[in-house]
């Protein structure tokens, strides 16, 4: 020992972990959670469309797990970036004349989540900034934090369908600028962009040379009248990684598949993927027994599956919407897609609520219904709506919102 | 855009990607993999027992993990540190009198790595230094670089059963480190720790006031004769982190579950705690499914099990022990546990081998068996010997090493 001994126990965290908190739990831990006592509790809150028993992963894929299982074949090591089946199995599925990938353009990782932290990692230096959605997912913000990144947020524009607010998405980039974030469809916001707009963004990150994240997770989850366009195939130019998963589409959220695809025509991100499989090789992909199934149940769920969940959803949708537009001091915003509903609050009508935080806490305490404040998406006066539990339940929620405003507005 | 515009794409990798590769890639890299064409591939390298067909998981785990899926309902998010359920399992089966934990303590990870991955981020700052085991599994040090920490190696001592030169690793110790790793059974010496060895690195950590990370992931894997001891068992005082998971004892490593136990008798880790709480929700942990399934996976394996995994790598170290004593050149030293055997090169022997990293090359190329060099765990003139091969293919790759040393020592 060369210098001072220590005289006593002193074990701190370090200023990453102490840095990697969730906001939105602290969030939640603000609300007391304390519901109703004489009222059943109803989660409009988390975007787990698993919970309710009337979303589930098709029966087929399932079983396609459980063959794998049974042959006893899968269960060494996979490759750190997933096997050459898993993965083949991914580009395949995504590929097209547009944007043509293979096997090789293709890392398997721990959800998307996991797809996400190791996008920050290889792009974001500490000092970087990260051009973020506000609102977004609030992984995004943690994921920079954690990396000594800064987070500049650009607006959505919720009367234009949460559109980017593309003049200030602009004036926010700089040469410290390592990625733009973009989420489509949205969580929180349920908007599905159109073409045109894909490709104004994709016009602004040509001009500056700046890479994009495409976070797709709920690609294809489209209403009626809408079409979900990947980012990549609207692009020759603009280096994408693109990132998705299991979670949302094939509704095993609990499984911790994810995929990171790059999309890079140019041979801009050459370092870019050698960083990336070096990357994945510290903690290593996801479950090998899931990515022996993945073939099948990325290629054989069969089309009434994917059908039957967006009918569900724009159901969900139709009826969240007819019923909170009547609501008095709430104005929900049209989802397009995705699982979600931003609703706004109209502060000015209510007598004793002051903030989102504060209606999420009283709705709590009084109707036993929790919905997510905005200041979890870095967006206050809003509330966010998950639209997957039961008709039933959905429908006993907004009758209790309704009483709940109609009490406490003027 | 507020300064001056990119002109052109130049999109690098961070510094942490760059800095995040594999030694062990490397330097397998190097070897130029060309097997002798002649001669089928025999593999004693990789740390996967279930390669080879001969070490598998008992089926009475594979079911429980098939009823899970049957039941459709653990397709959700867990929470981010593990299902209450599962972290129950993983505490009853190591709390001990002498080191009493409930599921408060558990933490479930993405495989023994990702457990690693977390102790390493919510211990160490940029700057602080870990001591390491030389010779030592390599992620080790790849995590310390990752994060910016310096790895300090402490010896390990051939001669006397890869016990810790302690003075050595005393020595180490100053006023930035931030832990001290001990892997008992080890990977890659196939050492195990007496109770008086293990004591006697808990009164160093005392003494300095130095956290323990014990990875223990080969716990229960020793031969007739020795007994494991988990390092919580014999301290109340010295806080540590256990890590372990169901890579090894339950022959299951693509399946990525590992965890973390905290011990911590005296409240000298509680920001620690919280400090893994938040890292743990950054990319969530294990499979749900398999989750659902960990209380039958480790409380309801048979004991055969375990007893016929242990008999099968006892039988195959003796074989190989037996083998490599008599090849002109190698000195093995006598595992007492886990999957490994270390082999020291008498280079002096040797009429063209310049290195152990030489001598897997030119095995590789002229007898297609392929050992890892010591290079791989920081430790020169020693080759790894992976013991879980069948008994044929063991025998055979000895046949071969056999004469290979015959023509190449003088
Ligand atoms: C926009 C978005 N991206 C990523 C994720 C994370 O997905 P996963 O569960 O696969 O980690 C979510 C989960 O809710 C999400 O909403
Ligand atoms: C000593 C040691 N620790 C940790 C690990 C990683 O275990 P896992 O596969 O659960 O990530 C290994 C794997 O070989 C190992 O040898």
């Amino acid at each position: 020992m060369s210098s001072q001994q220590r005289t006593s126990w002193n074990v701190q965290s370090s200023t990453m972990a102490q840095s990697a908190h969730n906001p939105i739990r602290q969030i939640v831990d603000k609300l007391k959670l304390d519901p109703q006592a004489t009222k059943s509790f109803i989660s409009l809150s988390v975007g787990d469309p698993t919970i309710f028993g009337n979303f589930n992963i098709d029966s087929s894929a399932n079983d396609a797990v459980i063959r794998q299982l049974q042959t006893f074949k899968h269960n060494g090591y996979p490759p750190a970036h997933g096997t050459v089946d898993a993965r083949n199995a991914v580009a395949t599925m995504v590929t097209c004349p547009e944007a043509p990938v293979t096997a090789d353009d293709v890392l398997l990782t721990n959800g998307c989540s996991g797809a996400l932290d190791i996008c920050f990692n290889v792009l974001g230096n500490p000092g970087n900034n990260i051009l973020l959605p506000r609102p977004g997912f609030s992984l995004y913000g943690s994921l920079a934090t954690i990396r000594g990144m800064e987070s500049k947020y650009y607006d959505l524009l919720p009367e234009e369908n949460w559109q980017i607010d593309l003049k200030h998405m602009e004036s926010l980039i700089d040469e410290k600028t390592c990625a733009i974030l973009v989420n489509n469809p949205s969580n929180p916001c349920g908007s599905v962009y159109s073409k045109e707009h894909l490709q104004a963004i994709l016009a602004v990150a040509a001009k500056h040379h700046v890479p994009i994240i495409a976070d797709e997770i709920y690609c294809d989850l489209v209403f009626k009248g809408n079409t979900f366009y990947s980012m990549a195939s609207l692009t020759t130019e603009v280096p994408i990684l693109s990132v998705g998963g299991l979670a949302k589409k094939w509704l095993v959220p609990g499984w911790r598949v994810g995929w990171i695809v790059v999309h890079d025509r140019h041979h801009i991100l050459d370092a870019v993927r050698e960083g990336l499989l070096n990357l994945s090789q510290v903690v290593l992909g996801p479950n090998s027994v899931i990515q022996a199934a993945l073939q099948d149940i990325l290629h054989h769920t069969p089309e009434t599956f994917y059908q039957e969940t967006i009918e569900q959803l724009e159901k969900n949708t139709k009826l969240s919407m007819d019923a909170v537009s009547k609501i008095p001091g709430l104005k929900p915003v049209q989802p397009q897609g995705a699982m979600y509903m931003m609703v706004g609050i109209e502060l000015e009508k209510f007598k004793d609520i002051g903030s989102d935080v504060e209606f999420s806490q009283k709705l709590l305490a009084e109707e036993s219904v929790l919905c997510l404040p905005g200041e979890c998406f870095t967006y206050p006066n809003f509330i966010r709506i998950v639209i997957t539990p039961t008709v039933d339940r959905l429908e006993e929620a907004y009758k209790r919102m309704a009483e709940f405003c109609d009490r406490h507005t003027k």
